[in-house]
C-alpha cells in the first residue's frame, strides 16, 4: 500500500463508513476489525447486530481516513477477498461527500421549514437545491431559502407524464435523496423504483395504525390517547415501507381535530428530520421490510 | 331541607361525584353550580367538556357531603327538575362506597400482581374478592392475596355453559367491575352485555394498531420503533371498545420478541391499573365509542 | 344593555377570555357562569382549579362575543360588583387582539427559526416585528422573515446603557411579549421588571437541575439518562421563574456532548414555542412562583 | 485445548459475558473478537463504546459456552496475555450463576412488591432470600413471598451497631447485590464500601434535581411539569452515585402532592426493577461517576 495512493482530501476528521450485512458466521467481527486495523485505520465507531431469527449479521464501522493505508479508489479491490469469503453485501461512504436532496411538498410548510432551517444551521451535511410540489403555495418558502421550486400539478390524466418530468428534473439535478415532506400525492412506481431506499416519507400517524388518508381525523374518531408520526422508506405498497423513526404525543378529549393536527405537526417535523439525518449519516441498513438504525 | 335528612355517614371527607351529559345549551354550567351551591355543597373539583362537533356537554362535579343539605336518598328527587330541563343523563357516586372487583386472568401474572399489590397498598377504594381463570396456573397468586380463585376451562364446546357459570359467580359475589388482566379468551356476549361500561380489558398493543392475536409478534415483524398497550371498555366488537388509557415505550432492532414482551408487560400493568383507578374514582364518561377522562 | 354598545368587530368567531383568581369561596363558579349566561354569552371553554393547600381559586372562561350583551368597553363596569364581592384579580382578553412580540437571540438560530416559521404559518395570533441581539450573526435570518434586527453588543461596562436603549426600542415598537430564544445574556432588572409575566425564557435543562451555564455539559458530566428543556417566565432570580412547560428526551452513553446539544435543540424549540403559544392564547395564570396552564 | 477441560454444565444456552475497559488503542476490538473466535466461541451479542473525551474503550461480549474450547476455570490464564497487552480491567460472568439479592425497605411497599413479583415470574435470574428493614410494617409482604424479614430499627445512637449487624446478616446470607427499595435511612460507609457497585438505590426525583428529602414536595413547590425517578449505584456521597436508569412522567397543576406521589410510585418501581435487571444481566460498566448501559 503506497503512500502515493492517499488522496489530498483525506485530511484530519474525514471518515469512512462501511455498512455491511451477511449470513451470520463465526469470525466475521474479528476479520472485519482486523482488516481495518491491518491497514492502520483508527475505528471511531463500530456497532453490529445479529438478527437471531433470520441468522443475519449487520454491521456499521466508521474509521478515520487519516493514516489509513488504502486509498478510496483502491478499497473495493482490497476488500474483495473478505467480502467474497463472507458473501457480504456492503456499501462505503465518506464523510466529506455532500449528497443532494430534493424536498417534495404540497401546501403544508412545517416539515419544509424544519428541514431547510436545519440545513442552514449545518445539521445536515447535504445540499437542498430543489423543491418539487403539486401546488404553488410554498414557492415563497423555497425562495426564502434559495432553493429551486418546480410545480407539477397532478391529476389522474396528467400523473404519468408529470411524474416523468419530475424524474427528469431529479436526474438533471443529480438528486441522491428524495424527502416527501407532507407531499399529498401517491408517488408512482417509476419514481419509487428509481429511488428505492433513497426516498423517505413522513406519515402523520403511528403506523400501522391509521394508514391512508386523514389519519388525525381517524385518530380523533377512534378516541386514542396518543397520536403519532412515522418516517419510513417509500415502497410500492402505500404506508408499508421500512420504518425509520416514530414518535407519539399525548392528547386528550380536550383536543379538537385542529389541535391534534397542530400537536402532530411537531411530531412530524422532528421525526422526519431525524430520519433524514440518520440516512445522511449512513446509520441505517434496510433488510427485509425493517431497518437497523445504528445509534 | 331538614337537618334530619342527613345521614350519620356523611362525615368529614366523604364526597359526592356527579357525572352528567346532555345536549350543549347555554346556562347549564351556571344552573348545576347554582344547584349545589344553593344546598350548601362545597365543590372540591369541577371539570367540564363540550364536544363541539357533536354538540354534547359533559361534566364531573365533586363536592363535600358535610354540610350539604340534601340527603343521599333525596338527591334524585331534588335534582329531577334540573335533570329534566336539560334532558341530562347522570350518575351519582359517593366516595365511601366500596365497589367489588373481579379479576380475570389466564397464565400471565404481571397485571394481576400489580392490581392486587395496589389494592393491598390502598391505591384503590375497592375490594378484590374474586379471581376467574381458564387455567389453574395463577391459583397460588390469588391465594397469596387472599382472593377466591375459580377456574373455568373453556373450549368451543363448553364456552357457553362455562360462561353461564361465570356469570352466576359474578352475580353471587355482587361484582361491580370486571377487569380482564391478560385473560386470553374472548368474553361472550352475555357477560359483555351484563357488564357494559363495567368491564375493562388490557390489549397489548397501541390500538388500533395490531388488533387480535400476538400483537408483539406483529410489532416485531413490522419493525415499529415503539410498542404500546391500551386499556379499554369491552364491547361486542373485539379490541374496538372505548379507549381509557394508552402508553408506549421505545424499542429498537436490539430487542427480540421476548424482550419486547418484557417491555410491554410494564406498559400493560401500569396502563391497566391506571384505567381501573380512573374508573373507580368516577373520572370517566363514555359517549359514543369514546371516553372523557377527567384528570 | 343596548344593541348600539356592540362593536362592529364582535363578529362570528371572536371570543373573550377571562382569567381570574381569588380566595376560594362557595358560589364563585355559579356566579361567574351566571354572569356570562345572564348577558347571553355562549361559553365555549371553561376550566377552573382550586389550590387546596393555599385556598386559591383560579378560572379561565372563554365565550363568544357574538350575541353577548355587554360591549367591550363596558365590561369592567358591569363586572365590578362581582369582582368586588369575591375580591377577584382578573384580566380580560379578546381573540382579535394581535399582540406584538420581540425575539431576543444570540448566535443559535433553532428557536428563532421555529418561532418565525410558526408565525408565518399562522400558529400564533401575533406579530413578530422585532429581533434584538447581542451579536450580528442572525441578522440574515431576521431579514429572511422580514423582521427588524437590532444589535446591542453588551459588556459589563455598556450593559446598563445598552439595556436602556433596548427598553426604549421595546417601547417604541409597543412590544407586548419578550421571548428570550437562546439569548445568552442575563437580562437586567429594569427590563425584567417592565416585562414581568410577559418575558419568557428557554433554559436548556430540566430545571431545577443544571441551572446556570452549559447545562448540557453538566448533564453529560453527571451521566444522566434524559436531558430536558424548560420554558419559564423571567424573574429577577436566574432560572427560577414560574415554569410554563418542560420536556425531556432520552440520551445514552453513545451521545457525545455535541449530540446531546443537537437532541436538546429539538426540545428547546418545541418547548419554547409551546410556551409562547400558551401565553398568546391566554391559557396561563401565574400565582406565587407557579403557573396554572389551562389545557 | 483439550475436550476434558469442558465442564458438564456448559450446556446448550449457557453463555459467558465479558465486561472490559481500557485505554483506547487500535486493534483492541480485533484482538478480543479473534480471541473468542480462535477458541471456537459463538458470539451472540457484542457491543462496545469509546469515550472520546477520556480516551477509554469499553466492551461487553457475550458468547455461548457450548463448543467453547476454554473451561471456565482456565479462562483467566488463557486471557491473561491479552489482558496485559491492553492493560484491561475485566470481569467474566456466566449466565447460569444465580446471584443472591437483599432488598432493603422501610414502610412503602410498591418497589418491594414489584421486585418480588418479577422474581416470582422469572424476570430476574436471582434469588431474593432476604428483606432488611428499619420498620416492622412490611413483614407480611416478605412472608407472602417467602423471604426472610429482619428488622433493625435505627436511631443515631444505634446506627453503627445496627449496621454492623446488618452487614453480618448480608455476609451470612452471601448477598451479592443490595437493593434499596425506598429504604428511608442513609446507609453508612461500612456497608457502602463493602457493596461498592453492588448496591442500587431508587431516588424519587429526576436527579440531580431535588436531591435529599421529600423530593415530590420540592417538585410540587417548584411547579415542575414533569416528575422523575432515578436508580443509581450508592456511593459515599448522598444521591450522587453513577446513574443507571431514569424516567419521568407528566404532572399538571391538577395533581396534588398526594397524586404526584402516586404517579411517582409507578416510575420508581419500574425504574428500580429495570436497573436491577440490567445489573443482573451484566449490562452495566461503571467508570468514573458514570455508567455505560449496554442495551
Amino acid at each position: 500500500m503506497e503512500e502515493k495512493l492517499k488522496r489530498k482530501s483525506d485530511i484530519e476528521g474525514v471518515t469512512a463508513t462501511l455498512l455491511l450485512s451477511c449470513q451470520d458466521r463465526k469470525g466475521i467481527v474479528a476479520e472485519v476489525a482486523d482488516f481495518i486495523y491491518r491497514y492502520n485505520g483508527n475505528i471511531v465507531h463500530a456497532d453490529q447486530h445479529t438478527d437471531k431469527t433470520q441468522g443475519i449479521f449487520l454491521q456499521r464501522v466508521e474509521w478515520e481516513l487519516k493514516d489509513f493505508l488504502i486509498a478510496r479508489e483502491e478499497f473495493a479491490d482490497a476488500f474483495r477477498p473478505l467480502a467474497r469469503k463472507f458473501d457480504l453485501e456492503w456499501r462505503l461512504h465518506f464523510s466529506d461527500e455532500v449528497p443532494r436532496v430534493a424536498v417534495f411538498v404540497s401546501r403544508q410548510a412545517h416539515c419544509m421549514y424544519d428541514l431547510f432551517a436545519r440545513q442552514r444551521m449545518g445539521e445536515f451535511q447535504a445540499e437542498f437545491p430543489l423543491v418539487i410540489s403539486n401546488h404553488e403555495d410554498l414557492k415563497p418558502v423555497a425562495e426564502q431559502f434559495g432553493a429551486g421550486f418546480h410545480c407539477y400539478p397532478i391529476n389522474p390524466a396528467t400523473k404519468a407524464s408529470q411524474e416523468q418530468r419530475i424524474l427528469q428534473k431529479l436526474e438533471e439535478e443529480r438528486i441522491d435523496l428524495v424527502v416527501l415532506a407532507r407531499y399529498m400525492q401517491i408517488v408512482g412506481a417509476n419514481i419509487v423504483e428509481r429511488y428505492q431506499r433513497r426516498m423517505i416519507n413522513i406519515h402523520h400517524s403511528f403506523l400501522p395504525a391509521f394508514m391512508g388518508a386523514k389519519p388525525y381525523h381517524q385518530a380523533y374518531e377512534r378516541g386514542v390517547k396518543l397520536v403519532g408520526a412515522t418516517a419510513h422508506y417509500v415502497t410500492e405498497t402505500l404506508d408499508q415501507g421500512p420504518i425509520i423513526e416514530q414518535n407519539v404525543a399525548r392528547v386528550s378529549h380536550r383536543d379538537s381535530v385542529e389541535n391534534i393536527i397542530l400537536i402532530g405537526r411537531d411530531l412530524e417535523k422532528v421525526v422526519l428530520s431525524r430520519a433524514v439525518c440518520l440516512h445522511l449519516s449512513h446509520r441505517i441498513i434496510v433488510y427485509g421490510n425493517k431497518t437497523i438504525v445504528f445509534g
